[in-house]
Formats: C-alpha cells, sequence, structure tokens
C-alpha cells in the first residue's frame, strides 16, 4: 500500500487515491502520537533539528555540546525505574545486538577476574581469528516463538518464523519454550502456572547445561511478531529470579511493547519486579533506538569496545523529547489503559456473541496491546482494509491491534464496528 | 571533545569554547559537504523532510507515494555504473550485513535449484533451532585489516583490530592477507606484484577449501579503518576474476571511500572492472545507507525474507538528493581530484625535506583519500588539534586525512604548514 503522508492526519493514515483508514498497525507499531501530529512538527522545523539533519555528529568522538541535554531532557526521562544509563543505537535490531555486545564483555570480564584485568595475549591473537578464547564461547538464551530483529546476532535469538531465518547462517545458541497459555486465563489457571514453571524449569536447566552457556536471557514481555503470546507477571519475577540466582542477565525487549501502548510506559513495570532487568532496549514508537542499563559494570572498561560512527541518531533523540512531552502533558499512557480497558471489554462481548470468530482474546489489563485469533485472518485484514480500517497480523493466525497512545474510545467503536461486520457476515 | 555544530561552518569545525578548527576527519569521513550547507539546510527545513521525520514509515509495507521517486532522484542517480537497483539501511554495518544475507539467500538458492525451488521440511525444521541445513554453513570471506562493521556478522568479517572484537563471539569465517604494498610504489614494483599475486592465490585456496565455503568476499577499495591499505587495480581486477571463476559473489564495502573522495564518486570505478562487482555497499558521506546490485537473482524469491521495520530512513534518503545534486552542481569529485593532486604533490615535498616523518605515502590519484605513517602519531594529532587543525588517525600509527568534498587548494595549506610546524619542531 503506497501512502499519502502528508494528508494523513490523526489516527488515519491516507492513500494517495483519497482512502483514509483508521490506522491500528500503525507502521508495525512504532508510529507513538498520530501522523503529522502538531507539537513534532514544530520540533521538526527547529532549528535544532536541522542542525541535527545537516550535521550529523560521529556521538562517540564529537559529541554535540547539548547532547547530554538532549539525553537528559528525552531517553533518560523515560528510563524505566532503577536504570539511569542510555545507549543510543539505531533500530531495534541494533539496540538488541549492543545489548547481547554488552553482556558478553560483562561476562567475559567476570570470568577474567574484573574490571581491571587485562586480555590475554592468547586472547588477543585468537580473536582476530575469530576462535576462542578471545571470541568467547558464550550464548544469548532466547525463547521460542521470540522475534529479537534480523541481524546477524539478533536474528540467532529470533524464533519467530522459519522465512525470517532460512539461508542465514545462526549461532548455536538455545531457545526456551515460552508457556503457551490458554485463554480465558480464568478458566485455565492451574494449567497455566504449571506451563510457565515447566517453562521456567527448562531456562533453568539450558542455563546449567547448555553447551554454550548463555551470558543473558534475552525475552519480550509480549511476544509480538511471534503472535501476542503473553505470560503472567508470576512468570517474570521467576525469570528474574532465575537470571539473578545463576548470574546471567535479564535483557527485556521492548521494542514493541516500550512507550505507553500497553497502559504502562514499559510493559515490563507490570510485573512489580524486585530488582530491575539488567537491560531494557527499545526503538519503534521511541522513534529512537538503544538500551538502558544500571550496572556500571556494563559500561565497556575501554574506549573503542562499543563503538561505531554514528551511534544513534540525534534526530530521532530530538523528537523523542517531543513525544516524551506530549506523552506527559495528554496524559496518554493512562488514556491508553483506560481505552484499552473499554476496547477489551468490548471485544469480550463480540467473542461471546460470535464464538470461534475472535479466539484466545488476550491483553486484558495491557492497554490497548490486545490480539485475538480468527481462522480466516488473512480474509479479515483485507475485509477489514476494505471497510476503512488499517490491522495488522502476527504469528499465524493472530490479529494484533497496535494503535497509537492519540486512540480514544470513538476509534475503538469504529474498529468495533468493522470487526462485527466482517464477523456476521 | 564537545562541539558547537551550529557555530561550525564549511571545513571547520566549532568547539563551545571558541575554538574553530579546520576539519580534515569530518565525524570519521561522514560529513559530504561541510558544516551548516545551505543547500541542505534549506532540504531540511522543507516540508517533504518535516514530513519525514513525523511520519517515518515502515517502508517495506506502507511505502510513502513519492518513495520511489525520492530513490530515482537520489540514491540511483548516484548507482555505481552497472547497478540499478538498491536496499536501504540504516548504518554501514546493516549495509553490509543485509549485502550478506542477500549472498547466503543468493548461494543457497542456487543449490537449492533456483528461484522457484521451495525449502526443504528439513530446512524449515532445523532453522528454528539454528542448524543446517536450514541455517546455511557458508561463509564471507574478508581481508586481514579489514573493517565491515560491529554487528554480529559484519564483526565477524572486521579484522582490524583486537579492541574491536574481543569478547564477542564470531562466526567460523575465512580471512585472506591483504597486500601490504611497500612505497613509494615505484621503487617497489615487482615486489608488490608478488604480494598482490600471493594474496589472490590465498583467495582462491580459500574458496576452494575453507571449511565453511565462502558465498562472498567482501574489500574495501582502500582499508580505512585498518590503516589506508591501498591495492593495485590490477588486484581488484584479479578478485573479480576469481570470485566469477568460482561463483562467489564480489561486494565491494565503500562506505568509508564511497562518495566522491577518491576523485571519483565510487572509489572501484578507478579500478576499470569488465564486469561490475556484484553488489555495493554505502554509508556515511550518502549519509543514507545500504546497498547497490544488479543480478535479479539477488532480490529475493519471497517476502519478509529481508525485512524490518524502518528499512532505512526517509529522512536521510531525502537529504541524500541535496547531497548528489550539490556534488554535480560543484563538480565536486573533480575538484577532490584535482585538490587531492595538489595535496599529495605537497606532502611528497615534505617527505622528502623531512625523512621519516611521512612515511609510506599514499593515496596518489585517490583524491583527498590520502595517509601516511608517523612515528609519533597520536602526538601528532593532539598537536595538530591545538595548532587548529582536527585530523583522524587510523591502524597503529596512520594518519588519514578524510577532508570534506568542499575541501580547496587553500585550505590543504592550512593543513600543509600545520603539518610542516609539527615536523620540523
Amino acid at each position: 500500500m503506497l501512502v499519502d503522508y502528508p494528508s494523513s492526519l490523526g489516527n488515519y493514515i491516507a492513500d494517495p487515491d483519497g482512502n483514509v483508514l483508521l490506522d491500528v498497525f500503525a507502521q508495525i507499531a512504532s508510529i507513538p502520537l498520530g501522523y503529522n501530529n502538531p507539537a513534532l512538527a514544530e520540533i521538526a522545523k527547529s532549528p535544532e533539528m536541522v542542525n541535527a539533519i545537516i550535521n550529523r555528529p560521529a556521538l562517540g568522538n564529537f559529541p554535540p555540546k547539548d547532547w547530554a541535554e538532549t539525553l537528559r531532557a528525552g531517553l533518560l526521562r523515560a528510563a524505566p525505574k532503577g536504570l539511569d544509563q542510555v545507549f543510543t543505537a539505531m533500530s531495534g535490531s541494533d539496540a538488541n545486538e549492543t545489548a547481547y555486545k554488552a553482556a558478553f564483555m560483562w561476562r567475559r570480564q567476570q570470568e577474567r577476574g574484573g574490571y581491571n584485568v587485562d586480555f590475554t595475549e592468547e586472547e588477543i591473537q585468537s580473536v582476530m581469528n575469530n576462535q576462542a578464547p578471545g571470541a568467547s564461547q558464550l550464548s544469548i538464551l532466547s525463547f521460542k516463538s521470540g522475534f529479537h530483529g534480523r541481524l546477524f546476532g539478533s536474528l540467532s535469538t529470533t524464533r519467530s518464523k522459519p522465512i525470517h531465518k532460512l539461508d542465514i547462517p545462526a549461532f548455536d545458541w538455545p531457545q526456551a519454550t515460552f508457556p503457551q497459555l490458554k485463554y480465558p486465563l480464568e478458566e485455565h489457571a492451574a494449567e497455566n502456572a504449571a506451563a510457565e514453571k515447566a517453562a521456567l524449569e527448562e531456562v533453568e536447566h539450558l542455563i546449567l547445561n547448555y553447551h554454550v552457556p548463555p551470558a543473558a536471557v534475552v525475552v519480550e514481555p509480549i511476544q509480538s511478531e511471534g503472535g501476542d503470546n503473553h505470560a503472567s507477571p508470576a512468570f517474570f519475577r521467576g525469570l528474574r529470579e532465575i537470571t539473578k540466582k545463576h548470574n546471567v542477565l535479564l535483557i527485556v525487549d521492548e521494542v514493541q511493547t516500550g512507550v505507553g501502548a500497553t497502559g504502562e510506559f514499559w510493559a515490563h513495570s507490570h510485573w512489580k519486579l524486585d530488582s530491575p532487568p539488567d537491560i531494557v532496549t527499545f526503538s519503534k514508537k521511541a522513534q529512537a533506538a538503544g538500551f538502558y542499563y544500571t550496572n556500571p559494570e556494563l559500561r565497556p572498561n575501554k574506549p573503542y569496545r562499543q563503538f561505531n560512527t554514528w551511534m544513534g541518531d540525534p534526530v530521532r533523540a530530538i523528537l523523542f523529547k517531543g513525544i516524551i512531552g506530549e506523552i506527559e502533558r495528554l496524559n496518554l499512557v493512562e488514556s491508553t489503559a483506560r481505552v484499552g480497558n473499554y476496547l477489551f471489554s468490548e471485544l469480550e462481548k463480540l467473542a461471546a456473541k460470535y464464538p470461534g470468530q475472535f479466539d484466545n482474546l488476550r491483553g486484558k489489563g495491557q492497554g490497548t496491546f490486545i490480539a485475538f485469533d480468527t481462522p480466516k485472518r488473512d480474509a479479515l485484514l483485507k475485509q477489514a482494509k476494505s471497510l476503512g480500517v488499517n490491522i495488522g497480523g502476527s504469528g499465524e493466525r493472530t490479529v494484533r491491534l497496535r494503535p497509537m497512545l492519540i486512540f480514544q474510545e470513538h476509534h475503538a467503536d469504529i474498529l468495533l464496528e468493522v470487526l462485527e461486520k466482517i464477523a456476521s457476515a
């Protein structure tokens, strides 16, 4: 679908033929505040932005004098509780891979004996041949159906679909089963708890026994590309406990869940963890990308270990100041929680009225981050488009709703009407 | 060094204390037209740009209606001879990794029997466990001292310095020796030719015998981070011949050499190849990133094989239209060739006058892409800064000159004066 963005507005996307669609896919969940947001347009025209566009700095060597302030007023203001440092990157894949690199350096630093212990000559020699001990024989543990990106390291942790991975060399890294919850949750409490317990045991087993030991576990709060698979806060608390116990980092991939859509700014806030994740990655609705962390040992112990020419993009970091400003000014996280509750309860009614059309409705209490399964998924997405709503799918038969943060009850009503029209046809 | 970019201008970079430096490093060779270029500033303020900033599309699913035209008027207008298709990415590392993925898919497609032959059930099953045959057991051959990026796949081909690679898991991929030319070239013709012949033989040997067969060879026209190592056009023609003979792709990494600085728009034009490289990657001075290719078989045979949320950045693609426009309007490639010749001949005089201070002067006929070795390199870089010139290093003792395309003879004179002041001290 070719799109005429200058004619799009708010929750509505326009094509060049004059068709206007309510957009609840939002550029694969990556538009935070709607199209042509006037506050962001002002920032886009500012001298600060023009400077960032035409004088793009190599941030690692020549940061702008206001770079620290840009981060403080933007990305760091949004930092998850307990995480006070940020490393900027260019995309979700890049954010995850820099996080993985941080994890490998941290783990090897511990094994080596600490921050100030130097590399051995054997490490220095072997690494130039891509061999151990210089190139570490460590892994990142991820979950089946998880998605963490498409570059070689991130793709090795992605387990969504074969088409994402075929023909590309991959690292021999372990995967654990993500609990497959049954819905409605109330009716399957015991079964679901057992599935989560089994998954945690599998994680622990892999940490202790996999032949390429994990330096970190990476997990999405809601497996998004993999079909909107949820797990309970108890599961994630268990994961935090196991990783801490075995000195393995916990990386929470909030590339798709982050920035408000679940009714919390960061989805992992729903878990009420005793101690924060070690690393939280972000991209998409942040428009900027990167990872948050807290442990100073995750900061490289020498220059040029985590480095590249651009190291992020000030254009997007400046834009994020506007995004967080509007989210706060308009209480968009609370608003998304409220609208999500409304949308979910109305979808529950549709599910009751049209059995088999809205299976495994999930995302209750998770803002507008809602999904359901339906037998003729691809047909539904196509029909919805012809009826004026742009919706996305994920997994094999899942409809995933990804409205922007400015989505209100009256937009939900349009979506619900179209879904009912299709279900009743 | 914190930088005050709004006060920088043209070839000059300003710090907040009011110090102004002639900048011949240019954000690690990534600023094409100088700071605060007025033509780019106009584009940065345009409604087209504002739209690209605030309505960032998921290009693979929802391209803007003018996206094809943006590419045609910009990135495709700059395409190297013989390469008429472009895949956009976000950084040099990302450009190389998507190119590697294209190479792996192409090779497996051939092995499988062609464009329309489907994946086997065994491939589909095994790839989800990161195992062969679904995850291919293929490699990318790179050269010692080469630099191709910092993500997990690109870093596996990077062989610049241990600090770039230590602790990060790497693929077991082969490396060949890059010819170590001796200078002045005229005095070492036979020896250099022998070194290049030996390097080519090593490449052929590795292609035929390495236990993880290469799908592609990746090479920089001038190894930039590795210390400005050059090879002759004959060497590269030989590389093209060998790769063609053995059905291995030739990927030319023009991330640092591309966009004019060598006195050709693309450095590989100097080689006068009979048939073009299969893939040419770009970033840095293009500001946008990605790869060019020509063979339709390098286009994925199914949707979602080469895919990610953003797939490049229209902000940078739009900016590139202005960059190519100014390069053409002001004949900046020709100008760079001319100024480079002047700078090189003056450096030759300094080298003769101060023996041992300007060793292995190289880059003759390569525009301003000039380098030399010097015993107290880091001290020189520091002194130059205090004398008003920002210069970069590479390798262990190399001074690399990376002026922007607007660098003129009178700027060269300032640089030469400072270099002589340091040499004579």
